[in-house]
């Protein structure tokens, strides 16, 4: 086991995302960190059972129970890799932030809660602590409203899992520090993903909004019967799915503009362009488009096996990065 | 070489789109075809060279030519694969799509050239052969006004590069006869393609549609400022291109959703979708943000390497299908 003072980081939730983010932690090695300690921070009572069951789901890893007082501890083992990590179960807010470099929150997404956190971590946590907030709606600058030092806070925002996928959008608010940013972005980089700083907190920062524009046009094109939902899906696996691994959506139409670029693209075909946005379906939710999509999608799909996902979506990452 | 009757493809303009096409049936092998005519037909003075320079940039292939008469003759090796396909050169439609089996038309976007050409086409073709429009926008209803057998003419519709994207979407108008659709769907799959039937001939028909919403919205983005044009690109690469790579947008959020599937997600984050939804932002054509955007574009990427996308694209593609 390594001598170095371990990196801590406190995840605030255990659900879904929270221990994602422990499994992200744990197996991506980070250029300048070699030890780790993970403190997972939960009310729900079978907090231990459920990380166990979830945690080897996510990484390969064998866990070694080493104690068993307030404050649980196991040795984790990942396969294939040197290091030994600790991780921590507590349930005390106070002592699972009292030592924290880092404190994640994914806790219900309500503002309410948020706000009234916030105050007890930064009091009970390291004055240096960076204070990140997983949510994918409430802006930092909502969460931070109680907080005494706002300038700690700021919003990393994943794309659902983390321990597979690059992209976390950065959003902090007006009264975030500089000097926590580019920490933040540091962390990020230094483990070999994607963190973008967006410039603006908006509503669903980013790559929600994006996805959310393709579903409302796709939900009109089923509901239109143009198309089911499975020839959708099954479009988008052999088109712009796999072209969008490879170059963004400005990119792509970049090079579809051969010489002309974009610009070209435009030139050639921006009257198509416009004919599709004046033709575009703006549905709402609770329309009555749902109960045929939902059961169509039902039908398709059942319960999808995300394991099989994840695996092939890390196959697809690893294609995109080979021979670069 | 094989002693069965060749297959006869005929193309119909040696762009972009067509020689790609011709590049797909020359490399991707069909269950039930050995041997293969392409016949190329276009009117530009340098057809010979350019498809000589081009076909090979999409393929590996050896050329061999064996006559130069008004029908220039090659023989096409494709590298790693056993068939020998012999590659017609004809400037004349007449004798071009004199035996085709299929022929494809990627003229010019341009509805009064695609009328007219049709009822030439089926005046000169075998009475069977069927009739493929590579339009992104052009109907085949509007299309065949001038046939006399407008049952004959879909729209197959390929996502661009045709010889690297499965997509092609197969837009029948309402007199395309079933047995032609079926035809073309037989086809494809045989080449293991995905072709999709649209259920109506809609205005850009759906891949573009849907990747247009999602750029209209990402187009706002930049222009208020909340992302850069390659912040953009880096967050789709690095998030829902992958994604979408290997699961559709609904049966993504169907897992999303756990165990309440789609109708879960939206129980959960239907609020959020709405507020995104709401605040959507509808950019049009010509309306200013262009110069920002393309200049954005431009200094991110200067020329597009194509080739390396290709490869790339091609890798994705495997990574998806492997160990299924």
């Amino acid at each position: 086991m390594s001598q170095t003072k371990p990196l801590n980081i406190t995840t605030i939730g255990a659900g879904t995302i929270g221990l994602s983010y422990a499994a992200l932690h744990l197996s991506h090695a980070s250029k300048d960190v070699s030890a780790l300690q993970i403190t997972i921070h939960d009310t729900r009572p079978d907090l231990e059972e459920h990380i166990l069951q979830t945690l080897p789901t996510h990484i390969p890893c064998t866990l070694q129970k080493l104690r068993n007082d307030r404050r649980i501890a196991y040795d984790v083992e990942i396969d294939d890799y040197v290091s030994v990590h600790r991780l921590i179960i507590d349930k005390d807010l106070e002592s699972a932030v009292a030592e924290a470099h880092i404190v994640q929150e994914q806790g219900p997404e309500d503002a309410e809660f948020k706000t009234a956190l916030w105050p007890k971590v930064e009091k009970y946590c390291p004055p240096n602590a960076l204070l990140w907030s997983s949510t994918s709606g409430i802006p930092a600058s909502t969460q931070c409203i109680a907080m005494k030092d706002p300038s700690r806070l700021l919003v990393v925002h994943p794309y659902n899992p983390p321990h597979i996928m690059p992209l976390l959008e950065i959003v902090p608010s007006l009264a975030t520090a500089p000097k926590v940013i580019e920490r933040t972005l540091d962390f990020w980089k230094n483990k070999d993903r994607t963190p973008l700083v967006l410039k603006k907190e908006t509503t669903g920062f980013v790559a929600n909004r994006l996805a959310y524009a393709l579903l409302r046009e796709a939900i009109h094109l089923v509901k239109e019967g143009v198309a089911s939902v499975k020839d959708i899906d099954d479009l988008m696996t052999s088109s712009m799915g796999p072209r969008w691994a490879v170059a963004g959506i400005f990119k792509s139409y970049h090079a579809g503009g051969g010489v002309g670029g974009l610009e070209g693209f435009f030139k050639n075909i921006g009257g198509t362009v416009q004919a599709c946005w004046d033709d575009i379906g703006a549905v709402n939710v609770g329309e009555g488009w749902e109960k045929d999509i939902f059961r169509q999608t039902r039908e398709a799909y059942g319960l999808v096996d995300t394991v099989e996902r994840d695996e092939k979506t890390r196959r697809v990452l690893d294609a995109v990065k080979s021979k670069e």
